[in-house]
């Protein structure tokens, strides 16, 4: 059959080995620490069931019917709220509901970036976000970072030109870390300087253990930086709410690509998410999230010291909070490789080279601690273990 | 403040006047027939709440999780089978869901359009594919049509070489019309002579009022034609849920950017709808549904009879089904200017204008009468008669 060609937008779109690989590893014998998929245990079923009910009883004519690109005014004046008492001043204005903060990053890219323009990214960076970039065809260019997460001070005019800065400074993924209150105010200066647009991805900075992470970076620079959050982790990811904070001329511009793209993100979701917000949910939830989440982290943290062969050129990171541990391993090793035997062995991960806008390091993988239940994650390390040692 | 500049596809967004326009027309005491706003009678909100309430008691741990780019199992089921059931055999891997049918549109678009390459559209056409196609910067051809629609007979070697061609043969908006069963054959073989994709959107095809529409061109065409649908009309546009069936490879190439966007359509509001759409809701709801809307069609039909001038350079069509009449003024109006008048007399429309790739045709407008209830529909036709007739 004779058809027309794809866009070479659609050419763009890599098939990864990476996607065949987790296709392989989705057996239910497998224990996968590669999916980021947050523990149903919390989510809050009841409270979302009796606000779903609540809202199909007193607004039904409003919560099914078509809204505005921008979102639902309840749940902007809760984000607004929300920023604001995190040390932010926000208004409404300056929000976007979007489905679920992928989209945002989507939407970004397709704002500001043509093809062939630079995007500063970090090595490592998420890689949903290097997807959605991958559509507008970037030139990638990587920022420096060190043992404490991305490095501002080697920031210099090399930068000049590029159209945004990607970060996510809180609770990296795959990273695992949180750079400084002094970073966060250098890389808002360095922003400045270089005439830069942030993009702040935060998806998980409310899912700290015992300590706050210092403020967000939008606090230093906010005439600049986009700050994309999501209840994907505080609430239920099924729900598809993210959100962007930005100046009101940047949410003009974006909320057009909403317009065209979808309308807006669902009117039932949005006010069934407003409704549990504006209770104050948060309040007793996200404590009883961040104990989960922390307890499953540190299962991990003590399996692989118990299992992982202890040499100076095998290490991981030890998040204060977030969802995932960054694996280093010998220089030797290809986790892509790696991965085929670990599948074998009926254990997963996400091999490092997929998060890699150039330049990918082959001997990294990342582990998400959040998705397997305690005592399949010691048995998971343990298997994993064993195949790096065979592969030593 | 210095910042870098916008993409080229966000300078390519048109701010129209005509939402300018549509702003002004939002003050509560203005009859409005511009928006598509179904209306809230038509919602089964007894059937949602007790569906959301079963979802999130028997499946919280699925429905509030991630799901996979393609869509719920559940609902593809549902859509495959009533496609099937329709004249048009239809397997779940030919079905993906999206957010809004407007979201299927944007994929397409992105997925088969280069910049400057050729989109066929009819003229009038919707202006919300419109909006999405003018992202990809492509080169307009109109489709020739007549009184009864698109007329394929007219399509020539000229429309070879363009990427798809945009319908919609049923219920058109903002036509109102509907193309016979011969055009449809005709339209598909012309897109298999030409090497065409077809994407027939089809919102309305259930929203009949007497008689069922002509089979899907799908079923002419299958293995070159997406066929677009939604939930908007049936169930209720706030749940954001439209569907495309498409041959295998195409679907796969659309999820590849449903993934990159936004991941996937919210797993709530699908389990939602699949609860409800396979316990059969839509047996006894349609036809409920079809009253409402043809009331008001016939509402709205007799004002215009009773009170537009009579000339023979006044028309509008009758619509067998959907949501929308088409009325063509004298040339000597220009629908945009009439709008700032109507608006001024507490009545407002969508002009002409904004349906058209190319050439736009100032002397017509576009009136719904799914919104307003039919006592406002007499005073609102009333209104607009009374500024009719002193532009002429």
């Amino acid at each position: 059959m004779k058809t027309p060609p794809l866009s070479r937008t659609a050419q763009a779109v890599k098939t990864s080995i990476i996607g065949e690989l987790l296709t392989l590893a989705a057996r239910p014998e497998v224990i996968s620490f590669a999916g980021g998929l947050p523990s149903p245990e919390g989510f809050p079923v009841k409270a979302l069931a009796d606000a779903a009910q609540k809202v199909l009883e007193e607004k039904s004519s409003r919560a099914l019917q078509y809204s505005v690109a921008t979102g639902e005014k309840e749940l902007k004046r809760f984000i607004a709220e929300h920023e604001t008492r995190r040390g932010v001043p926000t208004t409404s204005d300056e929000v976007m509901i979007v489905s679920g903060s992928q989209q945002a990053i989507y939407f970004a890219a397709q704002a500001f970036v043509d093809e062939g323009s630079t995007i500063l990214v970090e090595a490592p960076s998420y890689m949903g976000a290097l997807q959605s970039f991958d559509l507008v065809r970037p030139h990638y260019q990587t920022l420096s970072s060190d043992e404490e997460g991305l490095n501002p001070a080697a920031i210099g005019e090399e930068c000049r030109g590029a159209r945004f800065a990607y970060v996510m400074p809180t609770f990296g993924n795959p990273s695992g870390l949180t750079i400084s209150l002094e970073r966060r105010k250098l890389l808002a200066e360095k922003a400045r300087e270089l005439d830069l647009w942030l993009i702040e991805d935060d998806p998980y900075g409310e899912l700290w253990y015992d300590r706050e992470p210092p403020i967000s970076v939008r606090a230093f620079a906010p005439e600049r930086t986009l700050r994309l959050g999501t209840f994907s982790k505080v609430l239920a990811p099924g729900l598809r709410l993210g959100y962007v904070c930005a100046p009101k001329e940047v949410i003009a511009v974006l909320s057009q690509f909403k317009q065209a793209c979808d309308v807006h993100t669902s009117t039932l979701t949005q006010l069934i998410a407003a409704e549990v917000l504006n209770a104050g949910l948060l309040d007793g939830h996200l404590p009883m999230v961040r104990k989960i989440y922390k307890h499953q982290a540190e299962a991990m943290l003590a399996a692989l010291e118990e299992f992982m062969p202890k040499r100076a050129d095998i290490s991981w990171t030890k998040p204060a909070g977030g969802m995932f541990i960054w694996v280093t391993l010998p220089e030797t090793i290809d986790t892509t490789e790696l991965m085929k035997k670990a599948v074998a062995n009926n254990v997963a991960f996400v091999p490092g080279a997929v998060f890699y806008g150039v330049n990918p390091q082959k001997n990294k993988l990342r582990l998400s601690f959040v998705t397997v239940p305690t005592e399949k994650i010691r048995t998971g390390i343990a298997a994993l273990a064993k195949v790096v040692k065979e592969s030593l």
